[in-house]
């Protein structure tokens, strides 16, 4: 279970008070997918039953149609930087040669592709840098904004099928309420309101979403200047990195009157106490 | 809102009985995003606010940096079978050239790309007919299925931020059952863990996932020859779409002791009384 859990350091916010304590994550990182040593794509995932994951992945994209289309499933040699071997690079050799369509993220990735490496990455790219104090949101505030994304979801009333987002002020004021069947699309389409509007970087704003906080929505927060995202659900082991990274205060499991705050509590002013453990 | 959400017929069973209706279900169509007439991507999401959508992903991407970057975004001109303007292809105009690297799916689509064409080549490209009959579950054994999967899901409860898929037989015994941070991972590495234990094409069996039917994980299903896909929340429009166009039974919002069967209902057995509206 190594890589599949992982734990963080977080602050849990309750009405009694405040408690510091590890939490276990879900572990997510990138694997790369290899077609005879050319890349085809990169999958944000959870380690494990990597060799599945390719088989079920090629079937679907209808480039091998049963196992004996694949003759061997190896991870590269690629190290990260402490030498050990990242297992995120997995290189499938097929029976027979197959024109591949490279899909998917830059081909970046040396064979030690980890973690790491993407996160790097992403730092170099954004080109607005989150405020080093930025806005102070109010617990009771931030702990209202799933309630409020919820109550602006018009459509999910109807169908039960979209997930949301939402750019709020401080002071807990909807600027943005967007809603996708794609939890990126709803990022990208709230994100792409506020650019519109001038919006961009946002380094005074907050965003909602209403599932769970992966790399991919942290980095979306980080690349529009957002310096608070807040989700309703868990954020992956990955997500916390890339937040503690750039600076970004991460929200996860804010329900209630409670919540977990993994990186920047500077920014979440609250006045309880802390509690004994 | 009228492409935001779209009624699907459905037979909805319950305890004391069963009802046909339709049912209210959040739209999903491909949208093809296009940099001076370059195919860049395509997302699969509920139509309604893509300039934003446009903005938001191209500014995650860091191909522009505020919205001056963009010159104008047009829908194309291409026309579904009746003609009318599909809405799904998007031409970016940027100001200043920019170098892209094509990413994600092939890029077979004309600009009258819709979600007609994109079933149509996922009906061309499955290698595994589902068979016309297959395996009839009943009722009970269905509903109980999303119990079973949440039963072995052991990293969820530690976490509580991961996906599930379990592979099950027509009476409800658990073959195999995978967690991911990611949902199509989840799907894959089920498939793939099948795959490699010869049981591909799987004709016999039903495909269970934790949360929602989108149109990628009915394809996936196709593409394995599943003829029985169950979610524990909403499929979209085009998941049930191609359900219907594969010969798919597909059951949403499995919960309790109660379903929602959009497609394939004859492999569903049930004993209760149709209940008058």
């Amino acid at each position: 279970m190594s890589r599949v859990t992982a734990r963080r350091r977080m602050v849990r916010i309750t009405p009694a008070g405040e408690i510091r304590r590890p939490d276990s994550l879900a572990v997510e990182e990138p694997l790369e997918l290899r077609i005879d040593g050319q890349s085809l794509t990169v999958t944000m995932r959870t380690p494990g039953n990597d060799v599945d994951l390719a088989h079920g992945f090629l079937l679907s994209e209808n480039i091998i149609g049963s196992a004996d289309d694949i003759v061997s499933a190896r991870y590269c040699a690629g190290t990260d930087e402490d030498g050990r071997n990242t297992y995120n690079v997995l290189d499938i050799r097929l029976r027979t040669a197959t024109p591949i369509l490279a899909r998917s993220f830059p081909t970046t990735s040396a064979c030690g592709l980890c973690g790491k490496t993407s996160l790097d990455e992403v730092h170099a790219r954004s080109r607005y840098p989150l405020p080093a104090e930025g806005p102070v949101v109010d617990a009771a505030v931030l702990a209202a904004l799933p309630g409020e994304l919820r109550s602006r979801q018009a459509v999910f009333d109807a169908t039960g099928g979209l997930h949301a987002a939402g750019l709020f002020t401080s002071d807990g004021v909807a600027l943005a309420v967007r809603e996708d069947v794609g939890r990126h699309n709803a990022v990208d389409k709230v994100i792409g309101a506020a650019m519109r509007e001038d919006r961009i970087p946002a380094g005074e704003l907050v965003l909602v979403v209403s599932g769970r906080a992966s790399f991919e929505l942290v980095q979306k927060a980080v690349m529009a200047g957002i310096p608070v995202l807040a989700a309703v659900s868990a954020p992956s082991s990955l997500a916390v990195d890339l937040a503690a990274g750039s600076g970004l205060t991460l929200a996860g499991f804010v329900r209630g009157e409670t919540m977990n705050i993994y990186t920047g509590a500077h920014r979440v002013a609250r006045r309880s106490a802390t509690l004994a453990i």
